[in-house]
């Protein structure tokens, strides 16, 4: 199998063109309103927040997403559009009829994206204008300024790009993502946008997409909370020229690690970037009783807020770790578990090694490192990547 | 019914005799070690921590309730000696041995708590000589002693008292709690112990406080961990020389409801007293589908990290708390939900009121308030009791 590169890159495939401007969604003059779209019709896939309360773009992309094509996108920072009633439905459905005003064809043909503040109508005196402006910037090639008009409290913006030989064709997957706080178990607020120039079968394009995201976004957590507003598209609009894309297809499962390659690199760059986070804490649990046990115990561990503010001080204190997969819906014989920092061993058979508190010191100061805990009643397994709970993080959302 | 009226005061009940001190466990110059012993044994009741990881001093008073009847207890704080093992438990059986030497009778007959730092054996060198001058110490009357005795966090010792009439004779309740982070529903590192010398059935005695229980410590949550260690005990010694208690007793309901009220104030007192907190929060959901769905829409409000730190802050954000319910397993139809802080309606059929920020910022800033959502779905309801997690919430748990 070719090896699969991610380049540190928003570089867009072939066919498709981007924009990202301010039009004063937010206070501070950062780009706040962003576009992308194909000059053909793409096939497009989506997975979405699995939150009750939905922002009206979640609904208006689930509803559009019934149509086989697309042409592209629009996305906002700074305001939700969600709990706003049939105001942010009309809303949503006129950023969509903006972008055909500007580009030609039907409203229908664009997904509409929103995230920031719940609760508030859109000020479309801003937008309206914004997305005009965004159509006549519209450019080939590199991406990052639509990359950052996606941002909320994020520090930098997410992406990364592949390029691969599909059947004698050149093929580039690229993605973006935004994300900080606010992440957690199923897709909080995150959103995150996939693009190629492959040809893909539309079934095709959302069975590989679903797996990619279970694997990757719904594998980190920063504080547990699930937003209104979480959604992952793929567009892939076939300018490759390459033979369509399917399960059996000799190619198809090069395809889909590499889009896995893109989430997850994405989804370790949101938990690096979790607010006030420094960190990158990965949970391995293993040895339960099944894998949805070891899911849920490693879930635990990472969303115990005593756990989490552990890491941010100086002592392991990985009674925290037993007490919180004690308290889990995955099953726990006390006196069988081990548990390792990295390479140290902290715990075995319930009881501490022996070893010095310097040493596990030692492993939560590193800026990623592994808590392995051992049930030795089964042969399930899960992993879970999360950050440290930091008097940043209560800064940030102190608001 | 006579009125309940709960006296700011650890005085015991007669027959009861207490006594803390400091033995050492701890490097601050605080009480670390408690008893708490009746002339005669007493009837006892228990209910202790869901954990699958219990403490040593769990498992010996989950064995010893069996008995019918007990002398008393002794407490240590600072050191949990809970994933210590089997020499966890010979510990926690020799501090039991230890009261019963200095006070006759059989080491069985006493209960043994403990609450602190998890996965260290205890300095039975410091322990030993502390219950041998604890014994020494032994005095009726006021108990303060023994409840800082119990603390951790805690930035005061917690206490109430009632004093009734039942048929005839004077008798009194009098509890005491310890507990500030890591609590949680289903009582997280709490302990509370509580005396009568009421003459009480001994299953009745369980039925009372399990009641009790549910409806106050139950009902709290400062950071939704539980720990390995929570444990209620209540002793009723019969020194009243009243007809013996129980269900169908034209005393029964006065008696619980006076129990419950203690132990109701204490849970109150440990949410405001939650590391860093400053606030006491009612969330009350009403109009759900059942008592068990507004339950976990509570309980997902109360937990929910951003939820928490913007009652720190200037804002109320009513937009989160709409966004936990959202992902909680209580059903929400987005569009009939009303939700109320105080007296100020924030949110009707989902959308904002138009009150104006500075009105809700107007409550979230008083030291107790209720936010109250009516989901209008149907006719169940929960109540569950919950603090603001603060910069110093995460300043205390970062060692």
């Amino acid at each position: 199998m070719q090896k699969i590169h991610i380049e540190n890159s928003a570089m867009l495939p072939a066919g498709f063109r981007s924009a990202g401007l301010r039009c004063g969604l937010k206070k501070r003059e950062h780009h706040d309103i962003s576009m992308v779209v194909s000059d053909t019709p793409a096939t497009v896939a989506g997975v979405f927040t699995t939150n009750q309360v939905k922002a009206a773009t979640v609904r208006l992309c689930q509803s559009r997403l019934k149509r086989s094509s697309s042409r592209g996108l629009v996305v906002n920072s700074g305001n939700a559009n969600a709990c706003t009633g049939e105001q942010g439905r009309i809303n949503a459905e006129r950023m969509a009829s903006c972008c055909s005003e500007a580009l030609g064809g039907s409203g229908e043909e664009f997904m509409v994206c929103s995230t920031g503040h719940i609760g508030m109508q859109l000020p479309m005196d801003l937008i309206e204008p914004g997305i005009s402006r965004l159509a006549g910037q519209l450019a080939e090639g590199d991406a990052t300024s639509a990359a950052e008009g996606i941002m909320t409290t994020d520090t930098h913006p997410k992406f990364g790009s592949v390029q691969l030989m599909l059947g004698g064709k050149p093929v580039r997957i690229t993605g973006m993502a935004k994300g900080a706080g606010m992440i957690e178990p199923n897709m909080a607020t995150m959103l995150s946008f996939l693009f190629t120039d492959a040809a893909v079968d539309q079934a095709a394009l959302q069975t590989c997409l679903r797996k990619a995201v279970d694997r990757s976004f719904n594998r980190i957590t920063v504080d547990g909370d699930q937003s209104t507003n979480d959604t992952v598209l793929f567009f892939a609009n076939g300018q490759a020229d390459n033979e369509v894309l399917l399960p059996g297809h000799p190619d198809w499962e090069l395809f889909c690690e590499a889009v896995w390659s893109i989430t997850f690199r994405l989804a370790m760059m949101i938990v690096r970037d979790g607010e006030g986070a420094s960190k990158l804490v990965t949970i391995r649990v293993e040895g339960a009783r099944s894998d949805h046990e070891a899911d849920a115990g490693a879930r635990a561990v990472a969303n115990s807020l005593l756990v989490k503010t552990s890491w941010a001080g100086r002592f392991a204190i990985w009674g925290r770790v037993m007490d919180s997969i004690g308290y889990s819906d995955c099953f726990i014989d006390e006196e069988k578990t081990d548990i390792d920092y990295d390479d140290v061993a902290a715990v075995r058979g319930g009881l501490h090694t022996g070893v010095s508190a310097e040493a596990l010191s030692e492993v939560i100061a590193r800026d990623a490192f592994t808590i392995r805990v051992n049930l030795h009643v089964g042969s399930g397994s899960a992993e879970v990547y999360t950050c440290e709970i930091s008097q940043d993080y209560v800064k940030i959302n102190v608001v």
